[in-house]
């Protein structure tokens, strides 16, 4: 098991707009070969702003890496993004490799 | 879906012995009500630390709490942990509440 995730430091006014534009987008992984499943999490509240992360589980990394190539990748970041201001810092990509389960 | 994820910075040169550890260790989880399920993972590797993480899923938030104050958890945190000098920091803890999944 192979974990993808993607951390962004959102503006707290603009948290509305972030999800509402993650929930509209078409994610293109169904067609993955070795994708399993995707969340958009919500980590802590800080004054300035909020934790999220998007997580995505894989077969393997090497699955990753291949959509990582993929015409899914191409189509699914070629979408609207949220509206200027809403990222504070980030995309901060983190990748991990299951060692036990 | 809740994700509480454990972040440890380790010595490169006990990682052996860290994943070891936590292989010999007994998680109680299975009995626990909202568990779903259990990963170690291992993320970055740098010059003075490999980043590793503790990755559970629960049911919930409210799963998640119940569990950190039942017997399952005592007996789990109540065994042998890895070498002194192990952990270089940490742990960290971040929880993730799944907004879109």
């Amino acid at each position: 098991m192979f974990i993808a995730m993607n951390r962004f430091r959102i503006n707290p006014a603009l948290e509305e707009e972030f999800v509402e534009t993650w929930r509209q987008r078409e994610s293109y992984l169904d067609e993955v070969p070795g994708f399993q499943s995707f969340a958009l999490l919500k980590g802590p509240c800080f004054n300035d702003y909020v934790l999220y992360a998007s997580h995505t589980i894989w077969e393997s990394k090497d699955a990753f890496e291949a959509w990582t190539e993929s015409e899914a990748f191409r189509k699914a970041h070629a979408q609207r993004s949220a509206p200027q201001g809403t990222y504070l810092s980030g995309p901060q990509l983190e990748l991990f490799e299951a060692v036990l389960t």
